[in-house]
């Protein structure tokens, strides 16, 4: 899955990938941690904005909390980040280091010193963060830019969710267009009845009372539409344009946590090329450099074709390619580095067919899961809590026959089967 | 490549590999780095013992100096090494702290206190590396478990050795048994006129001025053969005497120093089941944990058929298996770390065909490497110095019929291209 737009502009690109030595990372979590367990054997050090000391990235590089912040923005060479709801303005100012002139003044309206420029980017760039952080101008993106969507409306008061229900009819999800994760924040009216306890629930986001939101923001009411598969596309596109998309892959989700993905997605036919050409558009679009995932549901169209329908972006490296570790010729972690650092893109092919699990909440018996061939287990160093992502296994067997039975051999072994019975 | 002689027996294994939090490595250079970017994603951290403060292990976990050896000692459960020229009595104090009654006093001639048993081992164990540090030992071990070598004979004096050149014949190569390294401390006598020239040069070691050896120790007189290839195999043995062997890889040698090795080796017929019997045999003898590497030249018998005569063991990982890390289902890193934590062994098949590349004294430019695809980077992080191993470079593209051209183009990216053209 390779597109070459541009011709590589290899000159350029060597001075900076060699001249970097420190990558920034917004972030220390698991997702921080991969990107360092990529980043070292190319050469590249990893230090990390977060406020816990020993989060799981701190085993790979320096951990600054948010109060260090000059000190981390000035041990680093480059900027990324492994989760998206940082500050945008944070991000801002990172840019802004690369700029001609950049100022240490953290103040991202400032101008910026020509003497002081020394930084080599923020990727991906704050614009991608915007729209990520942001569920109606995501949603308005896609279509702008002829990706399809569930039908959707911006809600900004109980009228306009009234008519929401009338125009887009029952059932409705309303959402916070900012903030919510893994389902909060969001309410479901199957009934007229529904609309008013739907308002006192949410139409304190629009209101803005802090409760649900940071700063007042619409609500969205989108079509709650039958989908019969949730998929998701991952993607890289380098500093010289150049993109590389992997396989698309099948999501399982429990409570709106991934449980588990598969890849690639079988039986996809046309999917593929669908979720490749949207989310190339985006990534040109955003002017994107970086991995960047599409969460996508499979639905059909009016003519009973299946299509893809664009449901979130998430502009960095995703739980869904952790697979991509041993699955894929060059992970999604290797490659996200890569675009940072300014390195070419690696090839983003299959090796195997593979299945990746979340550990969620309980560690399993290490020995139960090593005893099965083609298990790659990947832990991430956390306390044990009700749900959290404490760890993932990938089963990559060498005979892909042997893939289910390994696979239910892994889940036989599991405490927590939440989501994969 | 696969033997499973005893079963597994999971319930006591499974306690040991819980219990153990730290692995204490012996030695801190690549290979110590490698062992722990493996054990890291299983949950456990590596220490490591080592002069050098700023090794490549250095990044993956805390250095030790030989001051700090008790220090090293008690913040470990297990142990291991990454270089086999470490004291052999060092590794049997490690060992003796596993046993029921271990002392705390450095001495390993003194008995061991019951209630101080509080590790988990020392793997592999001090016979192992007894062998592995006497030529003339290792030989012997060889032919004692009916594996063919070259011929070979003891030289304690002047008059052993124009007895060797008799009873062997010319050309003949003399080493010391103990010591050298890298084609370093050995003599080929061509003439009889050498013999001499020889007995100057290396004589020393066996009277023992210490100048060649710290100890005297005799020297090993061995027929130089015409061989055709060179090639190793490496296996790993787990605490229930599991075996699992790579297939064998051929290597291709520059003054002694390994510059490629390509995985699996190809055309070698019969040659990976003798191969495979003999390092199980090792294996079993040595009452081996971990990975062990067998070295081999690829010779003719009596009847022309083609046979590996055994040259020396290794009795760690090693360079010919660092194709693995991508190219094998397990790595050899994996596989080592699995064995001496307990933990069940994993698949050692072939993911690819794949080639395996050293950097030697210079970098390359990391632009031009990565722009191939399938090309695997991974940097020791060391300073550049003549014929230092200070990177490798793994070839392992999708479609093995790129494998060729991909590795003459890195061929050609590389500023040193010694042992490679």
């Amino acid at each position: 899955m390779t597109t070459n737009p541009t011709p590589k502009t290899t000159t350029n690109i060597s001075t900076k990938a060699t001249k970097i030595k420190t990558i920034g990372i917004l972030g220390g979590g698991q997702l921080g941690m991969m990107l360092a367990q990529a980043a070292l054997p190319l050469g590249y050090r990893c230090v990390f904005l977060e406020d816990s000391p020993n989060c799981p990235a701190s085993l790979y590089g320096k951990v600054y909390s948010s109060q260090q912040f000059e000190d981390f923005a000035n041990h680093a060479d480059v900027f990324t980040l492994e989760f998206e709801n940082v500050p945008v303005k944070t991000v801002q100012w990172l840019q802004k280091l690369s700029q001609p002139n950049p100022t240490t003044d953290i103040d991202v309206d400032a101008n910026v010193d020509a003497d002081d420029a020394h930084k080599y980017g923020m990727y991906p760039p704050a614009y991608a963060l915007q729209v990520a952080q942001d569920r109606l101008a995501e949603k308005k993106l896609f279509n702008a830019l002829d990706i399809a969507t569930v039908p959707f409306m911006p809600v900004n008061n109980k009228e306009e969710l009234n008519q929401a229900v009338q125009t887009l009819g029952l059932p409705l999800v309303v959402k916070t267009s900012r903030g919510g994760y893994d389902g909060k924040g969001q309410f479901i009216i199957r009934h007229h009845d529904d609309v008013i306890t739907a308002w006192q629930k949410l139409g304190s986001a629009v209101t803005g009372d802090g409760s649900l939101t940071a700063t007042p923001a619409p609500l969205i009411a989108e079509s709650l539409i039958d989908f019969s598969r949730e998929v998701s596309i991952i993607a890289v596109r380098g500093q010289d344009g150049q993109v590389r998309c992997y396989d698309l892959v099948e999501n399982y989700h429990h409570n709106g946590i991934l449980a588990k993905s598969q890849a690639p997605a079988v039986g996809v036919g046309t999917l593929q090329e669908q979720a490749h050409h949207a989310i190339t558009k985006l990534l040109t679009h955003l002017d994107y450099v970086g991995v960047l995932t599409l969460e996508l549901f499979v639905s059909k169209n009016a003519d009973g074709m299946p299509i893809v329908l664009a449901n979130e972006i998430a502009p960095r490296v995703h739980n869904s390619g952790h697979w991509s570790i041993e699955g894929a010729i060059t992970s999604q972690f290797e490659n996200h580095i890569r675009a940072v650092v300014g390195l070419p893109l690696g090839d983003t092919d299959n090796v195997r067919p593979s299945v990746m699990i979340n550990v969620l909440g309980q560690y399993p018996d290490i020995d139960k899961v090593l005893a099965i061939d083609g298990c790659h287990y990947h832990t991430y160093h956390k306390q044990e809590r009700t749900e959290r992502k404490i760890a993932h296994i990938t089963v990559m067997p060498n005979d892909v026959s042997d893939l289910e039975p390994a696979l239910q051999a892994l889940i036989a072994s599991l405490p927590n089967k939440v989501g994969l019975d």
